[in-house]
């Protein structure tokens, strides 16, 4: 019997995803929640393994267990069993083969600026403070250069473990909201810090630093030559995709 | 000379505005931070003197001092030398005689209501979680008959030290945002608790406990008569206004 799981956490007070010995992780929160639950340990696999400090309002969360509870049983019981910070948002059964992360159709993740002078009481968490004036056209001729199927080396975080770096991005835009600036981008996969990566090279071109032509930043297939990462706070994944659902059982 | 700060906080690190001996409030941190730029105490008044645990967005803020420095100099000490969950937006300079709170034309809250079984990692400092099915329809009406001039007495909260308790609410509005439910108020002026003690009585109409007709509530002026008082975290000062503004010198 697997369940899968639709979760929303906070990542400010998680060393991210991925399970740590001695740090508060989304995965060791959610393995000892079950531990409770089922009475034996059970592996735990995410769609996206996100880093420290990213935020998730749509992450999907699988599990294998022998008993048959409820799935409202589960989703009341795990809320009951982790922090305020994290909310599993909905349960469900789904076939043993499936796998979160390898049938996912495609990921979505927003990135928020707040383009303010000072930083907001509100959007700290999620948000990365620019103070600056950002030439937000430009940055949107940018950004929409991305969607399509391009090799991502330039935007390829050291670390990162893929075969190769061809991604096909289904979408990627700014809009303005306010005094937060919300980048959204779709993916079939990622690569690590990408988004990040792609945030800081954004802000270059708003900055005036760099043009906003890409074209030649993705044919170099050089990290050097991309910006800066940015900040972890103003990254979620909000919603992952997966082809017709024909999984649930 | 009078300075002005438009002001915002997330209100869950402080006691509230007022001053205390021994806790964090709004007042305290801010007197300290013009004590550290000015070298002088200075008393630090506010338009609003929100409870424990509500929010600011638009909090406008005066203090007098004797010395003359450029609004940007003071907006950026102020922060700098402030929490991370205070903002100074504004600062400019306004004629001794204003009063932030008694030449205040009308202030406006917006309250914030979670409506889904869990409760949100994100919404969860700023929202009120009410996981049970609401009529929002009849809750929208109850709102809408709260706008004009009326005796408020039923909504008012005790150690209120107002003279009478008639009020001119301008807007009273409930719009749905995703899993959030949005109440606008805007009046001339608010009793103590009195946006909660509305939101305590429109969830009590929502979940059918009570009519949507408030009239004959708000004619028997008896606070025990209206709902609970619903919690701070839920509660955002976003707006004060001012008449014409023929006050900045």
């Amino acid at each position: 019997m697997q369940y899968r799981l639709i979760v929303e956490y906070d990542g400010t007070d998680f060393h991210g995803w991925q399970l740590q010995p001695e740090a508060r992780t989304v995965q060791g929160e959610l393995e000892a929640a079950v531990m409770r639950l089922f009475g034996t340990h059970r592996r735990v696999t995410a769609a996206g393994r996100t880093d420290a400090g990213v935020h998730a309002a749509g992450q999907v969360v699988c599990f294998h267990a022998e008993r048959d509870l409820p799935p409202p049983v589960v989703r009341r019981a795990l809320n009951a069993l982790t922090g305020k910070d994290l909310a599993i948002r909905a349960v469900d059964r789904v076939d043993d083969a499936f796998d979160p992360r390898r049938h996912a159709a495609s990921r979505r993740y927003v990135y928020r600026i707040w383009n303010r002078r000072e930083t907001s009481p509100f959007w700290r968490r999620y948000s990365w403070l620019v103070p600056r004036d950002l030439d937000v056209p430009a940055m949107q001729r940018a950004a929409g250069q991305l969607v399509g199927a391009h090799d991502f080396t330039s935007f390829q975080g050291s670390g990162c473990d893929a075969e190769h770096a061809r991604r096909t991005v289904l979408r990627s835009e700014l809009t303005i909201e306010g005094s937060l600036l919300n980048y959204e981008i779709e993916a079939t996969a990622f690569l690590r810090h990408m988004v990040r990566n792609i945030i800081g090279t954004l802000v270059e071109v708003g900055l005036g630093q760099r043009a906003a032509e890409l074209a030649p930043l993705l044919a170099a297939r050089d990290r050097t030559l991309a910006g800066a990462t940015a900040p972890a706070a103003g990254l979620c994944l909000v919603e992952v995709r997966y082809g017709r659902e024909p999984l649930t059982s």
